[in-house]
């Protein structure tokens, strides 16, 4: 048994990806700074720009359900204003 | 087939998510920083945190062709720093 877990000791880590992104009717200052840019780049067909945050995390655990707890904890007390924000967890 | 164009206005508009990551060997500070902030608040299986932008970008083309190499240029133009960021687009 301990054998398997040392041999197994690469599937201890569980990567996934948060992305965060403002709710649909919060105005994005930053987003609006970056379309504009764009067209006055010359990109003329472009409809809407919307900017978030990206993170990819990596925890110990071998159990799927407790891994997204622990991910869905760390975007609750620190990586996620909920007021304003929404997030989307996925497994890399 | 005038028609069927207005008929079909909606599907003019293509969404696209672009994530913006720091490549592999580029240090991320800011990653480190909220790294060290979830460890101080006792997530002690957190192993690895790096921190990327996102965007979501609609563009008014009908052809996915067209509309990938659109936000190619966009993103080389202005979103990404090629020397040190690394980018992926997927279509929403």
């Amino acid at each position: 048994m301990v054998k398997q877990y040392q041999s197994n000791s690469k599937k201890n880590k569980l990567k996934y990806s948060v992305t965060v992104t403002l709710k649909k009717n919060v105005l994005d200052p930053q987003g609006k700074v970056v379309e504009n840019t764009l067209k006055g780049k010359g990109m003329n067909n472009l409809k809407n720009i919307r900017q978030g945050k990206y993170f990819e995390i990596e925890v110990e655990e071998q159990d799927e359900t407790k891994a997204t707890q622990t991910i869905n904890q760390m975007c609750e007390k620190l990586l996620v204003n909920l007021i304003i924000e929404d997030y989307k967890i996925s497994k890399l």
